[in-house]
């Protein structure tokens, strides 16, 4: 152990101010421990861009002090950027069973599963990595086998929360270890790093139990084929469709690959308890009376080539959701998915199915802890400093709030922004400085290249289409010899616009001779004044600005 | 008066299967009546358009027997269509006061005030117009002088509601005339339309005085400027803030093109009351001190143009919110606004403000019925059939679903998609046919111009950009003269791409070698082969597909 004179630090490169890609790092006498490493969903600004991802510039230009990856639990933004990340750093990933699972299907799709070093963990589990000795213990979420994380360090204790909530009647014994949390506050907490997500929401989240009752009714009351939607790595709730499967002797089907990916992860690793003989495939479905049957299936996000938007238009070959077959959407629509989902309600309705949906059906619960929880965590705790981290400003914000009105003192609060750093030594926190941090986008099999220029023309090329004008021009007396020839896409339907098309063909022309007349006739200056008399000239008749690229052929 | 022989048809041009654009027609012995001309906004897949409107070929092509155009209330789901209509058909526009003041400002705009015939009426007003009957009845609802329609024809009585809620305490006597309904409901009607949006929602509507009292707490509580925002054209909602602003001695200013106009039109016509001397100028802020002011502006729903946004990014030149400052949003989150306002909240905490925002604040009461007021509505009209409008499919499914535990019939019930026609002869309706109805796009001042083919471009160049190429060729030998040029945009950063592009050149020229040899060079032909081949190319390198477009000049 160094001394107490050496700084530790704390920062994140992603998780604050958003929800997605977390990932913190906390670093002591130079070695770095990487907390979670995710990606997030581009919102429509974002033109084409699949994933978003941590920006990971500092930990590259550190590599050889980066020790380890540890990995709290198995969602996606906690887990979808680690082949990127061991792409450029090859560093050991620890996790538990059931994360490592995930982890593992991941890095097999990237080609990257056999030179990763992966180390099991469960929350008994005591490391010595570099300088630091990390310890664990068990919370509650809604994916199985989740971790909150202490780092001893001779500066203080640091103590890094994870996603949570407290379940008192979790679904396979996923607990949240309440007494071990105890024991950690009362040794002293120096510095708490807590989830935000629901920070802005009053009293207690309720438990994952709830939905079990609901679906269980639901299952009893229906009269033919029960379809139900949730996310795939929810295996508490995938546990109890299961038992009211059982329970209403129906065999289960399912549907959609990451559904049929995380199930097998699950049942193999002992997470999910589903009786022998009740899986069958789609195929089989026909075999079985329509009460005998439940199907449970991904695309409760309204995502359009999951399961439950293909059987939603009848577009899922082999199985048909019938008038009188009841459908349940046990999920939640993310924040941007709402539209997509309602329309997936219409379409069921339209085909006659029952549908239970939207809130205030029970169906869904939160994983992430309300007001209550949240207070009970910094309670436990007694942190002397707080970071709130996973979560948009205002929930930062109110976390705060929460934190000073459990005791922590005023100004012992850090809202950071990715990249913004805190310094404890002599067991006094500061910020005072910032690191690189950033988003990187990934495009295809593009990571980092598409950047704020493309992104631009992108937009305008969204928003208004473009014009390609081809010029073919003599080199010497830079006369016109043929066109001008104009291609557009996305601005106009030519067969309906000849004549907007065929002034500006004459507007062209007129241009040229006079930038020869007064001698102004350099390519560059032709060019430019091209596309500045064009957009304007096609702004006035159309309010609109395609994007206009003049291309000069010179013979 | 014709004989019952006649056929009266109803049918809509927009708002069924949909919240937005709401044009329903009603004809008989050939009259057609027109019942609001609403637009609606696009959603992010209709890159570029500004706004959807009803397509209304049907009545241009039965221009002679449109008599009037009838409009329920002032919502741009109502009127926003209004000028696109008129100028195609010329007819009387039939409105309450405040809601014609609402249809002038727009028509002025679209320059077409002067020649309009625009008729005033009021509740009591009794129009015979063609071969119909009309009378009126006042429903209350999330903006002043709203009206349900009473059309009386020698089939019977048809009866639309507007969009209404029943609010037992409102604001400035927009009460809902329930025994006027309850008279119409006893003569019998023999269809009901009736606005379906929160059929979804159970339970009463809570009543806009609810905000009222919310507002007035929270105006008393300030110890600095209060800033407001919300939908302008809720004058009872802004007749609370006045009341408010008004008991607590603050200035009020107003900011926002719409709220300021709004406003005007309404103390113009008798439906604000403002103490004279409250009103202030953004530039007489700093003459009172922050406890005597209050700020009412747009921009509830993050619409990045609007007051509000402006404020929470401090470029609102002249306008601040200053740490400590109260921030109001009394408006719920249209669907798909969510993120916008929630970007909006979080800035204004940076700032320090204290930001009252969300559901469960009581800053918002829906404008729309919730089941009880719908089932309330059935229950006064008794009606013998039942067209829910107004609504997405489930709405309207729901809808039905309400009507029928009230009393109506099943099969009496008719969901229809916009161009379904409802046909009643002999007092008897069927639905048989179907006339065109679609969506027409509005983008810059093109209307109807932007088809599928150009949305189906602008989808493709945003996703992953274009690439031209440009190859000089000689008419005879068909030989390459100069080139291949090519020009990228939203594709890749040309400077980090050099060696893909440089590839991609020779893989052109390789190309042409080829068809050359093999003879198959036809302009067509080397067109086509060069755009596969490169763009099966660049996905295979890239993933991406962006527009390939070849252009070939012949020398």
């Amino acid at each position: 152990m160094s001394s107490r004179d050496e700084t530790l630090s704390i920062f994140a490169l992603g998780g604050l101010n958003e929800v997605g890609k977390n990932m913190y790092c906390i670093q002591y006498s130079d070695d770095i421990i990487v907390i979670d490493c995710g990606n997030k969903f581009p919102d429509e600004s974002l033109l084409g861009i699949d994933l978003i991802i941590p920006d990971v510039a500092f930990l590259e230009e550190n590599k050889d002090n980066v020790k380890a990856l540890i990995v709290t639990h198995g969602h996606e933004d906690h887990i979808g950027g680690i082949p990127y990340l061991l792409k450029k750093i090859n560093i050991p990933v620890f996790a538990t069973r059931f994360t490592l699972g995930l982890i593992e299907l991941k890095l097999e799709e990237h080609k990257l599963l056999r030179e990763t070093k992966l180390i099991e963990i469960d929350s008994d589990a005591k490391l010595t990595i570099g300088e630091f000795i990390v310890e664990f213990f068990k919370v509650n979420h809604s994916i199985p086998d989740c971790l909150g994380v202490l780092f001893r360090t001779s500066q203080g204790n640091i103590v890094h929360t994870g996603d949570f909530k407290f379940d008192l009647t979790p679904v396979n014994e996923q607990y949240s270890d309440i007494h071990k949390m105890a024991r950690i506050g009362a040794e002293g907490v120096l510095l708490l790093l807590s989830e935000s997500t629901n920070a802005e929401r009053s009293g207690g989240t309720p438990s994952e139990k709830m939905v079990g009752e609901q679906v269980m009714e639901a299952f009893i009351k229906a009269e033919q084929k029960v379809i139900l939607s949730t996310f795939a790595s929810n295996i508490n709730r995938v546990q109890q469709v299961v038992d009211a499967a059982r329970r209403t002797n129906r065999k289960l089907v399912l549907l959609g690959r990451s559904m049929i990916n995380v199930v097998e992860v699950a049942i193999e690793r002992g997470y999910l308890h589903v009786p022998e003989g009740m899986l069958i495939e789609p195929n089989e479905i026909n075999e079985f009376p329509p009460e005998q049957v439940a199907i449970l299936c991904t695309g409760s996000q309204g995502e359009p080539l999951a399961a439950l938007s293909r059987l939603s238009t009848g577009n899922f070959r082999g199985v048909e959701v019938l008038a009188g077959d009841t459908v349940i959407l046990a999920a939640g629509p993310i924040p941007g998915n709402e539209k997509a989902v309602s329309k997936i309600v219409d379409n069921l309705f339209a085909l006659g199915a029952h549908v239970i949906y939207g809130s205030g059906k029970g169906m869904h619960v939160s994983g992430h802890g309300y007001q209550e929880d949240l207070k009970l965590m910094l309670t436990l705790m007694k942190p002397k400093y707080f970071i709130p981290i996973h979560g948009e400003y205002r929930m930062l914000h109110q976390h705060r709030l929460l934190a000073e009105s459990v005791g922590v003192a005023q100004g012992a609060t850090f809202i950071l922004k990715n990249g913004e750093v805190v310094d404890i030594e002599h067991s006094l926190a500061r910020q005072t400085r910032r690191i690189h941090a950033g988003d990187t986008y990934v495009d295809g099999v593009g990571v980092g290249d598409v950047g704020d220029i493309v992104l631009r023309d992108r937009k305008q090329l969204s928003e208004d289409g473009m014009l390609v004008i081809v010029l073919t021009m003599s080199k010497g007396d830079k006369k016109l010899l043929s066109g001008p020839d104009t291609i557009t896409r996305g601005f106009v339907y030519v067969r309906d616009s000849e004549e907007l098309l065929n002034e500006m063909k004459r507007l062209i022309e007129k241009t040229l001779k006079d930038l020869k007349k007064s001698g102004k006739n350099q390519w560059s200056t032709v060019k430019q004044t091209i596309k500045k008399t064009i957009s304007d000239f096609l702004y006035a008749r159309t309010k609109r600005r395609p994007m206009v690229l003049p291309i000069i052929i010179e013979i």
